[in-house]
């Protein structure tokens, strides 16, 4: 069992220091505001620092690592895709989306602030991840960056994760039951497509092989998808202690999930094979994926 | 006097001619979704499509005409700052933020469709904006593709545009009243600032040589703020049913103006030598810039 386990552990400390590590980037990156719109960047800082696993800057570190990209530019890449999840949640948590007062066991942004300046930290946020993106220090090769753009955009746009989030509010708000195939379209917008882009954008700034990038856009689809049943086990059999947010919520709103279909049991074990599926996918890159191997075990057994 | 008016009708027929193409390009950069995301489609449709005078997109497409760029090229980039400015409307427009129902003389998007819709239908064209500019169709260099977008990111942010409406609303809600210098330097980053990147666009897109940037930019900070004087001037004392919008807003909310400071003689005597200026500064373009020129002598006399 030991070297079941060890495994598990080493990602865990790997994951703690990108962690800490995009901590430093996140701070370094949003600016101190002194003038009279220093509520706006107290709110961007509020919203960003101190927060989360940080799951998707590590699959920029740990994908960029196999190209040997310089840390300084994956780091970059990271704060980027760190900065749209982190404004996706100060908006999807405002009264006039899902109305939650409560993320990673602190009051949620339009809380500790107001609903005006949680949108427009949300609107700074997304703006300045391209701006990151844009600068050269991301990349020399202007082109480089402006394809790190075009992807972001395109996974966090209408086509990705806002289109996903109305997908998600017409079920809520407009009465529709979603059958597997949708919620399967539903949440590869919602939250695969980021996940994608996490993966992708070390082989952009790598410069990797269209076979490398197939193979890194497949691993992120599985471990997309796998994500998301898990977070729906987590919302049916999660501690809301642990995971930081009310939980049971999916059942209250009678939302039909991946569990409605799959059952506890069947969703368990569809997380499971997807996470093998991911693993295989980066047979090509043998032992120097390995940590992105173990991420797609630790996406599905995480508790929190 | 016929030789004074001339100049102002050939500009306003450049204007139409410029804002029905760009009509157009609108129409044809924002998907028509038929999933169970159309709501949001439709919704960016609404809050871009037969909308205003579209002066920063003229202001795209003239100074990119000074330096030959074709004209595909400019119209991209026109979109994106018309994307950025529609998305703005829309979440300055919405309950928690400046709250009004008409826009253009028309319901708001979050009037005709519902807060949620309107807080994504923003976010999505905020995002498309950058995925605009960052495809190789923009510009076959790379560098300046993610030029444009370091400059609208910048001009966009918290350091422009959002940040100067967090500034706005700290006046508005927290009871700050501001004198000359801090109105100045809001409407500088709440308005200026992307009427500074409209100017820079095509500069950034003609490969323009320092000196002509300079020019640009000093035109675009003295039509900025002329404009926002002219703005100050028309809430004061325009006819509502021309404007489209809500007037004497600023008045019934006790708020400090460049009215409050220069009286209304003062400000209209101010925003003509901000046009003069401005026309000064494109004295090395010569005759080429004689449309820039004319469109800060109909900043200030517009009367919509």
């Amino acid at each position: 069992m030991q070297n079941q386990i060890r495994p598990m552990d080493a990602l865990k400390t790997a994951m703690a220091d990108a962690a800490a590590a995009m901590e430093r980037e996140l701070d370094r990156l949003i600016p101190r505001g002194d003038g009279h719109e220093k509520r706006l960047y107290d709110a961007m800082r509020y919203a960003s620092l101190e927060g989360g696993k940080r799951l998707r800057p590590f699959l920029v570190l740990e994908s960029a690592s196999l190209f040997g990209v310089p840390r300084a530019r994956a780091l970059r890449a990271a704060a980027a895709i760190e900065f749209v999840h982190c404004y996706s949640l100060v908006h999807d948590d405002l009264p006039a989306m899902d109305d939650d007062d409560l993320r990673r066991g602190r009051p949620t942004t339009h809380k500790k602030y107001d609903d005006a300046t949680a949108i427009l930290a949300g609107d700074a946020l997304l703006t300045l991840a391209f701006e990151v993106l844009a600068h050269p220090d991301t990349h020399p090769d202007g082109s480089v960056r402006a394809e790190l753009v075009a992807a972001l955009a395109a996974g966090a746009g209408a086509a990705g994760m806002v289109g996903g989030q109305m997908f998600d509010l017409e079920a809520e708000k407009h009465g529709r039951t979603y059958g597997l195939e949708d919620i399967t379209r539903l949440q590869s917008m919602k939250t695969g497509r980021l996940i994608g882009f996490s993966c992708q954008a070390g082989a952009i700034l790598g410069q990797a092989t269209p076979a490398q990038r197939r193979a890194l856009d497949r691993y992120a689809d599985a471990l997309g998808l796998a994500f998301q049943i898990a977070d729906d086990l987590l919302d049916a059999e999660g501690d809301e202690a642990l995971v930081g947010k009310k939980v049971g919520k999916d059942a209250a709103a009678g939302k039909a999930t991946f569990i409605t279909y799959l059952g506890l049991d069947g969703a368990r074990r569809r997380a499971q094979a997807l996470a093998a599926e991911a693993a295989a996918h980066l047979d090509l890159f043998a032992v120097k994926a390995q940590i992105l191997s173990n991420v797609a075990q630790f996406v599905v057994e995480r508790r929190t």
